[in-house]
């Protein structure tokens, strides 16, 4: 193994890491939290406890995609959880619901992290154009999941007031 | 430049993105909160506005002997801000004092940030030993910034709570 793949190898590790950690947080506070909790709103005249796990689970699914590992799974999330705020009137699948497309979701994104090798981490996401992605070479999968991360943790940060005190 | 530096270039610079991306957001967020505000609770409850700005700069301000840059500049705030809790009686500094403190610690951590070189992101954080560092190697000072910018992005989806509907 030649060092550049050495070096690539310990930085997609440490890229990983953030995300394994990010995700254990969330799924410890998703299960620490009641059906009542996630009606609840995170700060009063804020989102609800449903509307951000819907959107945590819309922005996953949309990474699939991006990764180029395939079609968005439950692409109906995007209207209800993204492109509409909590107060829509948009039905909302329930917290059950909802866990169980995260499950589906992490699977196959944690197929791919498990699989993918350096050089494909460091390919463009499929929202650079190539032109574009000679110019700017860290926009590339690897930086979808540090992006991703940071946007995950913004929520969990919200989820937990939830919880009691 | 060989072909080792120019990949941790390219790694390096989507860290510190991240870093940055994250520290725009907060200065944002800062910026549009009022003193009555920082002084509320971001849930019923839970920590005032003013305590999560001080823990922000007291976890930065320790970011600077991690990193081998120097000592803490405001080392009382670790006390007040990280080792009890909001409501533990001690004196806060006003939102004015954190503000000032933290653009001296952003200084400091960019002075950094933007002259070290690729290998001296790669070398181990002064929290690990020689020895552990040897058997893990991603615990590196690059690693502290991706860490150090998620710690941020959960506490900015506290704080931007605070603002008004």
């Amino acid at each position: 193994m030649d060092a550049i793949t050495v070096q690539q190898q310990l930085f997609i590790k440490m890229v990983i890491n953030a995300w394994n950690a990010q995700n254990k947080d969330l799924n410890k506070c998703l299960d620490q939290l009641s059906e009542e909790q996630f009606s609840n709103e995170i700060s009063p005249g804020k989102n609800t406890g449903i509307y951000v796990l819907g959107h945590l689970v819309a922005i996953s699914d949309g990474m699939l995609p991006l990764l180029d590992i395939g079609e968005k799974m439950f692409p109906d999330l995007q209207k209800i959880f993204v492109d509409h705020p909590d107060k829509s009137g948009l039905e909302k699948p329930s917290v059950a619901t909802l866990k169980g497309y995260l499950e589906a979701v992490n699977a196959k994104l944690g197929a791919f992290i498990f699989s993918s090798t350096p050089e494909g981490w460091f390919t463009r996401h499929t929202a650079i154009s190539e032109t574009d992605f000679e110019k700017e070479p860290h926009r590339n999968k690897l930086n979808i999941l540090i992006n991703r991360t940071n946007h995950m943790a913004y929520h969990v940060g919200q989820l937990v007031l939830l919880k009691g005190n």
